[in-house]
């Protein structure tokens, strides 16, 4: 091990830092704030985390953990029964954490991916005490280049008083080149990011910290998570299958070339399969500019249908890891990781025209989406990144089945029962039932196409029926009030929204000529 | 006039272009797009648009109607009761006009100030027919210099198929020279904007267009509606001094300098008193990159506390009016109007760390700001460049007086009934009773914040009550769903939400140690 760490670790006198997980842990003091690294389960500190929980069973302690995103193997959820976590930002997708959050137990700080660390530079989030960052090499000035995600990773270890390396000796080699690591000035003096496509490289392949600061070296061999991502079925299939008609449509407009624009899109099955569906249509040249780069932006380079992809973190399946971390030369020259203030910069994701394709919950009749709350009130995952790219993107996109829960639950909704995306910054809804393009409409148009299009057929006459005596009403965004919450109160208590449908008097008509 | 007019237009063939404003109108036909200049009442074409009016009485035509933002002399009401606007985008204050958008009869689209010209260009909201353009200057070339505002005329004037330009020979001749016009470029190939400081100053003193798309000159002499902002009076007051206080406090720690960042502010009376409250405090060098320049801008500006400001239009009061358009020349050097892409644009928000500081209808105990709707439903003006501002500046600031209708309206309410701003986009929120401030700390520690810093001590022991019973249904948001929404249903039953406080069991306690 010690000649591959040799190889790894080019600071001169690194085997004096070099220390036990436990030891490091013993790093991390009661109330210290602690950035972390780690991005969609990919890339965290994988044994000080385990050490701090060990330690926490003997010798209680709580911090504030930050991280780029979610953590992968169970790392959170581990933290989170040890009663380690006092507070947690920006984002976590653990079912222990969530309940913990949900109990009021672990206070949550839901973020726009972007924004953490411009709070913390800006002094807004109190001190990083310690930065705890994985990384697959050391350079002799002390340069951390970081394994499969960057995420919040360079401005923790920059802005942190020590930071502990978790020296990672079965990441690929091949990882060293790969990233590309910038921090934007201090306000008010910054100078624009010079981004300018998805392939720039406008700074350095290894975070830039104070060698002094390097208070720990730990040698670790653990892997990342596999993802989750479950293959297209038939209704994300359907899905894929309108947006893929939706983009033809545009390009045949004139309003898009063949590639298209950068490319965002969210994690998870869902996502994973509308990048899946553009192997079939008739592009070329495309790109990514996103958080995570997942099966589908590999199987698309390997297709040739993609050129570049720009991200923050990678996560695969086992089988697409395989084929990828063995062979990461061959999309050496086709792939970055950023820092994800890079990856998701409003200003960027605006000069590039981003297509933003993000997973709702659940949205309303008027196009608010829902992205983190479960009947309103019990966290989900957290807001992402999906914010930085909905408001500032050319197309903001949401998808989602039309129902969840067998068709107990309507995904369409007449006022949703929590808003992270208001109507201002939802252009596109698909759903398995089609497509409603929401661009240059009115609130009421908008209630008209987006329950004819996108609405599961059997809650369909409910929602215009709730529509209709909304209308009658008046108003810019017409409700009725006492029933606006109706579908989620009758869900909470049934465990399903069917009831809402059997007690519509009449159920009214859908006329096709409003679309 | 004549002879005004030949100084003021310097294209050679202009006489032959030179119609009156019926002969104007009469470009524009039924079903038509149009742009016109305008935002915040002040630039806003002034005889065409009754033209259209008058036209549309004996041959009843519909429009497409884009603007900047709003329009002064009662324009937008004017078309509105000739029925003359089927369609009304981005942004309006009309009392007439948003009677007809409440009534569903004008189809009213509610867009973040920075995004209208982005769709056009894209094509996303069709072709643009006519623009209607107030000028104070036409070059040699063509180029238009506009007059109080730039808002989007000059994409209007680029991508419209025929301009009309009114040159309205009363407006100030020092106008010209104060614009900086720049256009960004097509994605995704778009260069990154230069604009690095408040002063920077990155394009040309005018619009550059085609000449010979400028169908019509027409000769006008009319002026922009004063300002209807109130003085500050005790509340506004009391929130400005708030939030000058934690500004004080925010330099005092280290996180701003006294010159602070660059300074937005909405408009209105509310905005208005807070920025004249920075006149009192230990600040210096004050800078704005906002929309909307109003008096406070200019006070601040004579007063030597604020040495530059960037906007989009200037809208004053008769009296400083009286005193800015005499004397522009003295402003010349601390003064410029960009298009509301650029002085909205995210990118330099994000990138100047921009303090937003925006007017709420309502917010609720967890900080979700509703902008634009009175109870939920009916339109008020619309969220303007708020957006743009709170999601991408490094300080975001709402305020709003903790009553409405003589204490018979909360502002603070569980569950706000429509949402413009997530509580991911509010860091600060302002009533005359305090000062809540929400970063880095979770829903349920917000709702404890902001029920106790910043609700009317009237409306605080039901606000708790409802809170304490959420809390103990649970989740990271605590709902009651079934009385989310029963302050607005009160309040449109009654008028009034004190029966809500008079049916609360039994006043909670507010504990002082929480916060």
């Amino acid at each position: 091990m010690n000649e591959v760490a040799q190889q790894r670790c080019q600071l001169p006198d690194w085997r004096e830092r070099l220390m036990s997980a436990d030891e490091a842990a013993a790093l991390i003091e009661d109330g210290m704030v602690v950035g972390m690294s780690g991005f969609t389960r990919a890339g965290e500190a994988k044994d000080v985390p385990l050490a701090l929980a060990r330690r926490a069973e003997r010798d209680p302690l709580q911090i504030t953990l930050m991280t780029g995103a979610s953590l992968g193997n169970d790392i959170d959820g581990i933290l989170s029964d040890a009663h380690v976590l006092a507070r947690r930002m920006p984002f976590q997708v653990d079912r222990h954490l969530r309940a913990a959050i949900n109990r009021g137990e672990v206070m949550f700080i839901d973020q726009h991916l972007s924004e953490t660390v411009e709070l913390l530079r800006n002094k807004q989030l109190g001190k990083l005490d310690v930065a705890v960052i994985e990384a697959a090499a050391i350079t002799a000035e002390g340069g951390i280049v970081p394994t499969a995600s960057v995420g919040n990773s360079t401005s923790f270890a920059i802005l942190a008083d020590k930071v502990i390396v978790e020296l990672n000796l079965a990441s690929p080699e091949a990882l060293i080149g790969l990233h590309d690591i910038y921090v934007p000035g201090m306000r008010p003096d910054r100078q624009p990011i010079p981004v300018t496509a998805p392939d720039s490289r406008i700074g350095t392949p290894y975070i830039p910290v104070d060698p002094d600061k390097i208070a720990a070296i730990v040698l670790t061999h653990g892997h990342d998570s596999p993802s989750t991502v479950t293959p297209p079925n038939e209704a994300t299939r359907d899905i894929a299958r309108h947006l893929i008609g939706f983009f033809e449509h545009e390009v045949e407009q004139g309003r898009l070339t063949s590639s298209l624009l950068p490319l965002q899109a969210g994690i998870g099955s869902m996502a994973n399969a509308v990048m899946h569906g553009l192997m079939e249509g008739p592009f070329e040249n495309l790109t990514m500019y996103s958080e995570v780069l997942q099966d589908s932006t590999f199987d698309l380079l390997d297709s040739g249908k993609m050129i570049f992809a720009s991200g923050s973190s990678i996560t695969l399946s086992s089988s697409c890891g395989q084929r990828v971390w063995n062979h990461l030369e061959r999309y050496r020259d086709r792939v970055v990781l950023r820092p994800q203030e890079l990856s998701n910069q409003p200003g960027i994701v605006r000069r590039l025209g981003v297509i933003a394709i993000n997973t709702a919950l659940e949205f309303d009749i008027y196009g608010n989406v829902n992205s983190t709350h479960v009947n309103g009130t019990h966290m989900m995952n957290g807001i992402g990144g999906s914010g930085d790219f909905a408001r500032n993107g050319q197309l903001s996109v949401f998808i989602t089945t039309a129902t969840a829960k067998a068709g107990d639950l309507s995904s369409v909704v007449p006022f949703v029962s929590h808003v992270d995306h208001s109507e201002h910054d939802v252009d596109i809804l698909v759903t398995e039932h089609g497509l409603a393009d929401l661009r240059g409409l009115a609130p009421r148009e908008r209630a008209r196409r987006i329950i004819d299009c996108c609405a599961d057929p059997y809650y369909r006459p409910a929602l215009a029926a709730y529509f209709e005596a909304a209308s009658e009403r008046g108003g810019h965004t017409p409700h009725c009030l006492e029933q606006a919450l109706s579908w989620h109160i009758t869900a909470r208590r049934d465990g399903s929204m069917r009831s809402v449908v059997e007690a519509t008097p009449t159920p009214a008509p859908v006329a096709d000529d409003h679309v």
